[in-house]
């Protein structure tokens, strides 16, 4: 393990750390709210650790695929402990738990909540919340590989690897630093259209940013208590369902429209299969509630928006979802495991690792019933190899691994089954809220201590993709033989 | 696809059922019962199916591994389907697709059961309900195997392999038949000592040899209302924990003991880890249900009872478990997943495939900190083959689909969270009870019959290891082409 190189690249964070923090003050002192001076302490406290930090001396600049894990999960780990202090440090969160859930929360853009009435926030806090998705939608490391020359080109990969989601990580353009701030420019075009649209259909200009930073990060913290839909404003919805959409896609499909590039845009598959799968399940779900509500649109309205926004694993809610027929709560529950494309904003099992798997299995049948038959798995085009379908399967069964785990222990709270195993799938998905009492009209502020800083690490564990938490959880990694 | 040879199979298996069928018949004399001439009648069917197909003229005597599915799927499924008649045109049950998802449960040893008064059932239909369990538990093909020569070794193993529990099917013996007659020996001598064992200690010898049929198949069917549990006779019960336990060892261990092969005995890791993890889940539910009891001792008698009687999939209730703490049946839930080992009469995904599944899962981690590693997982002393993961990753992955998608199907009967997805696990895990309505005290009765059939091809896809019945379901096993 190279401890010294992990721990200057820690330092470079906490630098971008004490810049992001400044954000959120310069909101405080627009709305003259006096405690929005707790997040220049929490900048200060970042900045005194990048001083101290990323100057430290370091001979062996050469990092690993194991380092690269660790790197990667320590990051969002301090990101988090040193985000949440001024929510505590000013009271407006009095536990130091439930404010690094909240933070940890935003960061891995999942959107649960332990504040039981978020507008009784001061602006500055509620614009961090919804400021820290948009950093974690995109990744604390690609932005920092965006920006700063770090190492060469190779090192700098097992980074992007470690934080971006899904089975293969490829680069758009040769170099890494390119890829990155390739990845950052078409967000942050896609997060300001998003708020213009919401501003000039007339959402206050405050309100339009942080949802749409909820969205874009595909995060889902409301900035009302009951969520969207307590604007009940159509057109707003329309909006928010269509980029809900928009940003769980493959930002490889929007690289693609920018080059103009007509065979790569026609040949995302990922994004094909995304697509069906998203109108699928917002046809069933609109069949299922159509007696439940008004009109057919009033069904279809929500249903979409609750589709887009959970096959995302945005969580926002234009209705309580909890409320619904059993059927459309197993298919919203199923969507909690499905998530987005790689490559996108989106948490979850991702689509391209579920379309390897489905194409493993039929592969598989097919060799019984031919069994000289040599058939290869292909996603975009391109043959998959085999170590990654196996991969794959061993995400997979760990992501089930981990979800198991963390639903025996937040059982020792004693909730019912249904708020459970709920909130793990919410949770572990990166979604937001789950159902019973951790519905969209419900948080998470009921659980115990033990069960908050559980359902935080896998939120990690989610947003990580498994393996970064699982290296840097296993002690064997720090043993001295496992350096070469 | 070799059609004749599939259809005089299923003659001789026709001609089994005849033969079985005329067992709850004497039984129905003995008490009396004019009921008991519906099994005359069906054995009658059945025995005219027997005449007439399994003369079928054959060219090509020769299985695949295809036709070994196919076999074995449509002889559970006819099996089924005749064996219900009788409880149908007696009218002890009125409805046909109720009666035969009873009999699936029966033969596929679930014990989901959708009556609402068991005693109310004359003795032998009763009788019936249990001995399906008895000869599910080891297998129809098996018992075919074990007493008639059908063909050649080789062609008998394809039979042998889809009806087998577990990963890996090996040959006790040289030869296929003496190996199916050696576990049936062992199977019949276990059964007899149970039975022994409950009528000197008091019980009726009716119910002593109905609930040992539900213990050795590991099946479940309790002959009185509320299970086990109405006897409220701790002896009976104690019994009752130690063969569950028993009857989901894999009976290779049996075998050694028989042969007294020390090392074998030893070497058998596969029931060490089933011990391991039994006792663990004794532990930690006995720990979290003593508050609830008047004594740990209590708390250990019904936490060792369902653990037992979970993880073999037999489904047996001392107690409603559907009122414990969610902790504990969380953790029942998770034994769900987790079942018996292979070769012993338990449902489930099996402890071995888990263990391969384990230590895959951390041979993976080893190699992301020693990439030059090279680790291989081996299973009771001796190296897994590549192909054997794969299909074991594969089974997992099959496995969660059929749960999600029979999810999918029973929530249109709009019940609640933990009944809906509570008895999917149940039934796809063979185990019987789930939780909510259909929790120890309750029973199916409330479902829609499409989720009546839908459970039933659940539990068909779980005791058979999901890939028979995807085979026969998959329109391309009978093209023409794939015929060679």
């Amino acid at each position: 393990m190279n401890k010294k190189m992990v721990i200057r690249i820690l330092g470079v964070v906490m630098g971008l750390e004490a810049a992001l923090l400044m954000v959120p003050f310069i909101v405080g002192i627009i709305y003259n709210e006096p405690s929005t001076v707790h997040f220049l302490y929490a900048s200060i406290i970042c900045f005194v650790l990048y001083l101290s930090l990323s100057r430290i001396q370091v001979t062996k600049k050469v990092i690993y695929a194991k380092e690269g894990f660790v790197i990667t999960s320590l990051a969002w780990i301090f990101m988090s402990l040193l985000g949440a202090l001024p929510l505590y440090s000013s009271g407006a969160i009095p536990s130091y738990i439930d404010a690094v859930f909240e933070i940890v929360s935003g960061f891995t853009t999942t959107g649960s909540s332990i504040l039981t009435s978020v507008e009784d926030l001061p602006h500055c806090m509620i614009f961090w919340r919804s400021f820290t998705h948009w950093i974690g939608g995109m990744g604390v490391l690609v932005f920092i590989l965006s920006v700063v020359k770090l190492q060469g080109d190779d090192h700098n990969m097992h980074l992007m690897r470690a934080e971006s989601p899904g089975p293969i990580v490829g680069k758009l353009v040769p170099k890494i630093r390119n890829t990155a701030s390739l990845l950052y420019g078409i967000y942050t075009f896609m997060t300001v259209l998003l708020i213009v649209l919401l501003a000039i259909t007339g959402m206050p200009i405050f309100d339009a940013i942080c949802n749409a930073f909820g969205t874009a990060g595909t995060g889902g913290f409301g900035i009302l208590n009951a969520g969207i839909g307590q604007y009940n404003n159509v057109v707003w919805e329309v909006i928010i369902t269509i980029f809900m959409f928009l940003f769980g896609v493959n930002f490889n499909l929007y690289f693609f429209i920018l080059m103009w590039d007509i065979k790569g845009i026609l040949g995302c598959e990922e994004v094909k299969w995304y697509g069906v799968i998203t109108l699928s399940f917002i046809a069933l779900i609109t069949l299922n509630l159509w007696p439940y509500y008004d009109s057919f649109w009033e069904a279809l309205r929500h249903s979409s928006f609750q589709v887009s926004s959970i096959i995302t694993t945005t969580g926002f809610a234009s209705t309580d979802f909890n409320l619904w027929p059993q059927f459309s709560k197993t298919l919203l529950f199923i969507l909690m495991f499905v998530g987005a494309c790689a490559g996108s904003t989106g948490g979850g099992v991702k689509i391209s690792r579920w379309m390897i798997i489905i194409k493993k299995l039929r592969n598989t049948i097919t060799k019984v019933l031919h069994p000289r038959s040599v058939k290869i798995v292909t996603l975009e085009g391109k043959a998959v190899d085999d170590d990654v379908i196996n991969e794959v399967f061993v995400f997979f069964l760990l992501f089930m691994l981990v979800f198991f785990t963390t639903f025996i222990f937040v059982s020792l709270d004693g909730f019912d089954f249904e708020t459970t195993i709920g909130a793990v799938a919410a949770c572990l998905g990166n979604v937001g809220p789950g159902f019973g009492l951790t519905g969209p009209m419900g948080n998470f502020s009921a659980f115990s201590n033990l069960s908050k800083v559980i359902l935080s690490l896998a939120m990690l564990f989610g947003r990580l993709e498994i393996f970064p938490m699982l290296i840097t959880l296993t002690p064997k990694t720090y043993r001295r033989n496992t350096d070469y």
